[in-house]
């Protein structure tokens, strides 16, 4: 009668201690020993420990993660605009007077130091000739179509195998732990949820990013929300603690990110909080990926929230020393 | 060995098995036998049958609410229109000018004919007055006192007890089969989160809403997002599949609502969809709680939507009829 009791029991406990056994490996394999990888464990242990001083309720467990530069490349330009690029291309014939008009004209010649000079108004009219007048039935099918297909000029790899291999390592790890994990970027929302859940495995209705205005209407029976030509919302620098709350309604403690365009959303994940995690993911690494931070037109720009970083306890990952390997494709 | 076997696999199967063994019971017990109690338990059942021919993967299973007159009374005023006026009462020595002007000196007196005659201007005014002009934090604060101890002048019961017990079952039962309850109301949401997981079990990520614009700013080194006195979103009626979208980024399948205000979403959900969802509470018991929906000025006007039901194949819950009790307090 013993062993029955036992062997009963060893039938409940192997459901219950699936998660223990899967973690008894190194849930951060592509992450080499060192201060950033032990931070990141001491934090989701601490706040997972029930009856402990730091303990935090599942419930309140919500960690933000910047997309551009924190979860995959931004580099030579923002994948986004790569996809912006590439329907300019696909829609020339139909807009013949492209040929001569910027930023058009420069896109087709991948005139980028033009592009550069044209600026943020440039930007803005290449996202609306290409993310605005159609329904997001219509956006979502292209942003699908792309990212199936297109690859990236230097790693020669789609677009979707280029998330780095340890920051997934880390979204699986809190997941694991009761985290809800969102995306806050300055990307597109639209954009971005067609492919975060087949990406990062993040549903989304957990995709915080810059929207445009949209318009409902029942056209021939058909319900369908038309993309404006007019920007709602801009989810960047202070933008990110405003999509923050407008999307999720409380602070997260965890947030990650990789530019001061989230030192905002690192402050307001961190400052003043009982306890909660920072961390800034510093491109260090030209040979593997990319080296930027301090260039003033970079997308990156990394100088404000790398100096704050000491002074609030942010953890700071040298790309070059903290990361074993950058992408699931590069050797280990 | 046999006996060992199968008592091993009976210590497996409890765990998997927990949730039937919860469902034999009645899971809409406070729901008449009818139409509309059929109407949802088959919808439930086909969406979630493995193998069957409507089944959809537990992803997909995204399910919206309207909360006034959904899932909860919205008379004699919506709830965040009283909290506004017990707000207002609650300031009125901070703002001695508001004594002889309108709106407020309406409300001061309870002089409801004439609130309801300065209309939308008079109301946004009173918003503006009690829901901006402070942080986030604050007026989370001030939410949180008045839903802690306001009472329904006719009910005498906090706020937070009014949730119709029916609905509350409908939430817990499309939990327990997968589904990620929202939701999606013309208030707003940042009153509404405040509550909406103690009332509800509906987390604040998962509240879509009217939204004023707010202002991050570091204030002396508090991070703080101030409320401004400006309507960034409003979510009702066409705005209701917007927010859907801003906050979803994809349709859900099944929709509860109660006025013309819910129609647009009705319509988004299940148009042209191969399997879905849609119901409309119809207030029809003014003696257990309010009998009403073609009012030209109630904010709960059920004209057009009551007209397209059959057509659509929405299902027409007659409260009166339809529900065995209305308030948890209700005897049975």
């Amino acid at each position: 009668m013993k062993r029955l009791i036992v062997l009963f029991a060893l039938g409940l406990a192997i459901c219950f201690t699936n998660s223990i056994i899967v973690f008894a490996a190194d849930p951060l394999p592509s992450w080499n020993d060192g201060p950033a990888k032990s931070a990141i464990l001491a934090f989701v242990e601490k706040v997972t420990t029930e009856g402990g001083p730091d303990f935090v309720k599942p419930y309140d467990r919500i960690a933000v993660f910047d997309n551009d530069g924190t979860l995959w490349p931004e580099n030579p330009v923002p994948f986004e605009l790569a996809f912006a690029f590439d329907r300019v291309q696909a829609e020339a014939a139909k807009h013949p007077e492209w040929k001569t008009k910027q930023p058009f004209k420069a896109v087709f010649e991948k005139d980028y130091p033009t592009l550069v000079a044209l600026g943020k108004p440039g930007l803005v009219e290449l996202l609306l000739a290409t993310h605005s007048g159609m329904t997001t039935e219509q956006f979502d099918s292209s942003v699908n179509d792309w990212i199936a297909t297109a690859k990236h000029p230097r790693f020669k790899r789609l677009y979707s195998e280029l998330a780095y291999q340890p920051m997934l390592e880390v979204l699986t790890l809190f997941r694991a732990k009761g985290f809800k994990t969102f995306i806050v970027s300055g990307g597109g929302a639209e954009f971005m949820r067609v492919w975060s859940e087949q990406v990062y495995g993040i549903p989304p209705e957990q995709v915080v990013g810059t929207m445009f205005k949209t318009k409902y209407v029942l056209r021939d029976d058909h319900p369908t929300l038309e993309i404006l030509p007019e920007v709602f919302f801009v989810d960047d620098k202070g933008g990110k603690p405003v999509g923050i709350e407008q999307v999720m309604g409380r602070r997260p403690i965890a947030c990650f990110g990789n530019s001061d365009g989230d030192w905002e959303m690192l402050q307001w994940t961190t400052i003043g909080r009982k306890l909660s995690f920072g961390l800034i993911v510093h491109h260090t690494d030209a040979e593997r990926e990319y080296a930027y931070d301090a260039h003033p037109k970079s997308s990156g720009k990394l100088v404000e929230a790398l100096v704050a970083a000491p002074k609030r306890g942010w953890t700071v990952v040298d790309m070059k020393q903290d990361w074993k390997r950058i992408f699931a494709f590069d050797e280990n």
